[in-house]
């Protein structure tokens, strides 16, 4: 992991601007014997070009061999390594939509489902309901009022919302109340640890009340939780590497895991990569570091659509000329995890990387951006927690260790 | 090393089925200036395809410069790192040979050798008796008793044989009688430790015992005794990788530190690649792993015969479609240290590796299986104990790790 405090002791501010530009689940293999990748089918002339002017290299995310969840894979991208630093998917969830869950309070990310009439899960995911649909659900269930804690509830996409709960003595150690399967009914709240039995009673107590709310409904009448957990209270990315950091992401969940670390979070209209681009030209002089998340990569690898996924690639490639003319002093390309679209799924396979620095990068023999090529690049393999480091090296923003 | 709680925590179960086959020395270097290793001289049809269709890396077995022996090196591929659980030499040949030795038991592996009128070594290896030789020699010293232990003695291979003592309060720190030089006598045991006094005075009795017993023999007068040792109470590797786990060798030792991590050790005829490829097929339903080891090319390389390595090698790739029948669906090729036949011995050098998977490979540019093409390829140069997990994460027996 990046030594956070070799990291405070020698870094140093200057006018340098770093953006970390991330293809979620960039990497892939290739979808036949003896083919290509979705990024290596991709038509790129602009990365390519970085490429022959950078250098190269593959990201490790957690370990060798480990397939990482979209939080732990973001936290080793900003130096933080996920072994040590955990975070709950409720509070990533409800911090990404702007909530601010506090170290005593508990988070937790909601499905609204089906329920059948003898109780039993139908589906787990409501018929994928739309937003239209779900917000006034959520209003209804915001509106529900507990003696001795206060609650709030928001509606963050489909049939997705998400809870937090703030009152005295509330932890966070209780199980998912999603089963994972259908035909089944919903689990209670049931808290892991004896500290956590007091919050496990309350959020029983609430979704006995939000049942009653839903059971009118005829797509929406039952919910499960999941992800209970606090503000990690990490240590902070703006502090330990003195940048002022901002994060232009569509998702939710990158907004919170960034917003976590301390970073910004820059509002925009629009979820194309141009427009993305359009947020970071907004607010260039703003700040020093720019984390962009692109999210489409993945989710096409996870549709195991290869051409769609190398057809998002495309359009990121197209629209960065708007990045580059900006002139940013150190620029770096990569995923957070792969998402082979012949998979299907995330996978533990290392990260294409791309290293571009006109001032101080030590180009290497490569000159496309693909898998092989990063294999063959000369940056070698590497942890994901190394890259920041790298990074402020390149913007001259960290001293000489020792005499 | 293997993160054994995160392997323990993320591995679930399938019916995919594993297969390390270890070449066991497998790296060498160039045997002249501009020549080829052994490796890289064999003729080797199944394996280049293999690495055609398949990806490679280089291993470092302990640490950059460190050359192993072949317990350690071994449990290095198993997961384990060896400068953290560390198996005496007593146990892994005791262990190997079948003997059972307990927590509190303390083995030894014992040489015979020549003593002349004076008391001092003159061969340390007895003129190399053999097997013959030594039996009704090793049968004598099993009948030694001695009061307030009990002593178990076994044959290993001509001049070496094991043995276990067994009692209340036996302690194994103590130094080695065999003075590595001949002219002067063997070394009493002398205990390192005030704990292990006692076991030491048993031992030095027995030795007095021994002692006459061999007098009247011309090449096996004396003996010498190293690697004093108990059971290290491994974490067994079946339970970490929920493995049902097999091993497949020839030579004791390499069944010994296998029976120490819980594989079951597999009976069969013969000791060509092909036999050992053909105790696979007999008992491929029965296991989820097999760890199958290849003494030879160990054993050229040291007595400097690159040619008979080269040999070696290319009756592996021969007996190699025995194993590929069986379609295995991920399969690792290495060896578990570097034998250079320049050098005649075991040496630090990275070892050439070799991964296939036809489900989940990512493949590089290399379609050879040699030390130059490993060092170009897209796994990189990582530690031997990152080897598990990526066989694990290939068998698609690793879930995701966080949300």
């Amino acid at each position: 992991m990046a030594d956070f405090e070799l990291m405070r002791e020698l870094q140093h501010k200057n006018t340098s601007k770093i953006v970390l530009l991330i293809l979620d689940g960039l990497g892939g293999i290739p979808f036949e014997p003896g083919g290509q990748s979705a990024l290596e089918a991709a038509k790129t002339p602009n990365l390519d070009r970085l490429a022959g002017e950078g250098t190269l290299g593959q990201v490790v995310p957690i370990r060798p061999g480990i397939t990482p969840g979209s939080g732990p894979a973001h936290l080793a991208l900003f130096g933080y390594d996920p072994l040590a630093y955990e975070v709950g998917r409720g509070v990533l969830e409800a911090t990404g939509i702007g909530m601010e869950i506090g170290v005593e309070d508990v988070a937790a990310r909601g499905n609204f489902c089906t329920l059948d009439s003898n109780g039993n899960i139908s589906d787990r995911r409501a018929g994928r309901i739309s937003s239209d649909e779900a917000l006034p659900l959520v209003q209804k269930l915001d509106e529900i009022e507990l003696p001795g804690v206060s609650l709030d509830v928001r509606h963050v996409r489909e049939y997705r919302f998400a809870v937090a709960m703030r009152g005295a003595d509330l932890n966070p150690q209780i199980a998912d109340t999603d089963p994972q399967a259908t035909g089944i009914p919903p689990l209670s709240a049931l808290a892991e640890k004896p500290s956590s039995e007091k919050a496990a009673e309350h959020f029983n107590r609430w979704i006995e009340r939000a049942g009653e709310e839903l059971s009118a409904e005829k797509k929406a009448n039952g919910l499960t939780l999941r992800g209970f957990s606090s503000d990690p209270r990490l240590p902070q990315f703006t502090e330990i590497y003195g940048l002022r950091s901002a994060c232009i992401a569509v998702y939710p969940m990158y907004r919170g895991v960034s917003r976590l670390v301390g970073m910004d979070v820059i509002s925009f209209d629009g979820d194309s990569p141009e427009q993305e681009f359009e947020a970071a030209v907004s607010h260039w002089d703003a700040f020093d570091f720019f984390f962009i998340h692109i999210k489409k990569t993945d989710s096409s690898g996870e549709d195991g659509d290869v051409m769609k996924k190398a057809k998002v690639i495309e359009d990121v490639d197209q629209a960065l000329p708007t990045l580059l003319n900006l002139n940013p002093d150190v620029l770096a390309v990569t995923g957070d995890h792969s998402t082979p679209a012949k998979l299907k799924t995330h996978s533990w396979h290392p990260v294409p990387f791309l290293l571009w620095a006109p001032a101080t990068v030590r180009t290497d023999s490569q000159d496309t951006f693909g898998e092989r090529s990063c294999q063959l690049g000369g940056l070698g393999t590497f942890p994901a927690t190394d890259i920041m480091p790298q990074l402020m090296a390149h913007a001259k923003r960290l001293r000489k260790f020792g005499a």
